[in-house]
């Protein structure tokens, strides 16, 4: 990535921890060990791929970034959520997250449900409570962001990892996994982006399908450095997958083939990125950066 | 409550119960297993009493119920959820609710945990993809259920019902219990009926004021029935509040106080309908009710 493009990376993840600290829970009708435990589960951060996309797909669409800094944050506390609950005991039994204990074993297992809860209804809040965007603007972001968490998305998504686990999985029914788990919410990122331009429908849907190659790729190589990654540099233990027995795309395709398909989602991704021309040089880079997170 | 009134009430739960069978996921986007969880969280239901209050709340403002149905069936999503994860081993550890195994038993806790996410996400998605309300409709309403949602109010409430098991708790820390753990969600209900009539705001005041003090009354009468009342009758077992040593009405106040502040409840929830005249009489004949569930 060229220099420009990292500051301009740095300045979206610093709007956008500036943005999270804002929505946190800070007054006194907020149980202190539950504002602290969402705190937890939020600040320090991973890399902020979520916001920073939504904040460079509005700036693609021609939008001021400064419009999608609510939903940025509102997807950012739903990852936060997701990550919190999906770590539980119950679910994938994760000790580690971001080099620290998970929040369970920080706060106690009812508080991170509990959390994870208030995480999940705060980001739909900051988005009703915006005072940038028009109500069309914050419906359409609503539907966008409530379908990527639910059911059909998010939840299903890990359902039916969970389903897998043991069993193994057809290379349909692993693209079906990553598609809801991973993919859905990053597609939700840029779409939100574009609706804070106030984007035309066509860019909407090109958007859709660079989030949607992009969040596959992720997702394909986050299963590849669960294998050959360096647990100091990803926070977490590497092999977990593996012990948990889950359908990867390591365990369905081998290493060479995933790596092969990651590099075709990202081909696709940047496909779709052609109609915005140089507006997109930061979404473009970030999805060749999906590659180089192995090296 | 007279016949026309229990008519009226039985045509609200009619419209409610199919409403949520609409709601409910059934296409092949989500996994058998978590759409047959959320649906068991969901029916059969108890009274439907919040979104009958919804309905009703709406009519009482002059509007058309048929608009307030979204909300009415977001509210109910909402209480449906957080009974699903009250009731996980690390929280309430209950393992009967309306009559039947609670979720986790039924279902395993990972589904369990997953269904309760769903559902909080579907509860603002409907409001969102409702075509009935404006945008401006729905974003009112949606600031009004994320915050009765999240973390000061439901989230908020259930963390501080947690800490202050075996320790007993004040008059007022009580009352911050009961007002976030229950009346938050309650008081949601009628103001999203109001906000669906285009209410004026001191009619949304007003109705925030009953809500408010039916919600006490209610959770009061809640707290009398887990001492005194008929497990038959109620669904679940009696004395689990005992039993975890929870901060109650009855334990902070004693049967005969705790009993004489619901009546007060019940009073001011019923002055707080004065200025709504005879469209009110559904609103006042429910408050009057909660103090004939003892009996």
């Amino acid at each position: 990535m060229d220099a420009s493009l990292q500051t301009s990376l740095q300045q979206k993840r610093h709007l956008v921890e500036e943005a999270l600290e804002r929505c946190l829970p800070s007054g006194p009708e907020t149980p202190t060990p539950l504002a602290d435990a969402m705190r937890y589960a939020v600040v320090p951060g991973g890399k902020r791929l979520r916001p920073v996309l939504c904040l460079a797909a509005c700036e693609a669409c021609g939008g001021d970034q400064a419009a999608a800094i609510a939903p940025a944050c509102a997807v950012e506390l739903v990852h936060a959520f997701s990550l919190v609950h999906d770590d539980l005991p119950a679910m994938d039994d994760d000790d580690v997250r971001r080099g620290r204990p998970t929040l369970h074993k920080a706060a106690g297992e009812a508080t991170a449900i509990l959390a994870g809860d208030a995480l999940l209804s705060l980001a739909f809040g900051v988005i009703a409570d915006d005072d940038r965007l028009t109500d069309a603007q914050k419906v359409a972001a609503l539907r966008e962001l409530t379908w990527a968490g639910g059911h059909s998305a998010l939840a299903g998504g890990q359902v039916l990892d969970l389903e897998a686990e043991g069993k193994g999985a057809t290379a349909e029914a692993l693209a079906q996994i990553h598609a809801k788990k991973t993919a859905a919410l990053i597609t939700a990122s840029v779409v939100m982006g574009g609706i804070s331009a106030q984007a035309e429908p066509q860019q909407i849907e090109a958007l859709r399908t660079y989030g949607h190659h992009l969040g596959m790729a992720f997702q394909i190589i986050d299963d590849v450095l669960d294998v050959v990654g360096d647990e100091a540099k990803l926070g977490k233990k590497v092999g977990a997958d593996a012990a948990h027995d889950k359908a990867t795309a390591v365990a369905v395709h081998g290493l060479d083939k995933a790596r092969a398909l990651a590099v075709e989602h990202v081909e696709e991704a940047l496909a779709a990125l052609e109609p915005f021309g140089e507006r997109a040089a930061l979404l473009s880079a970030i999805a060749r950066t999906m590659l180089e997170r192995e090296r």
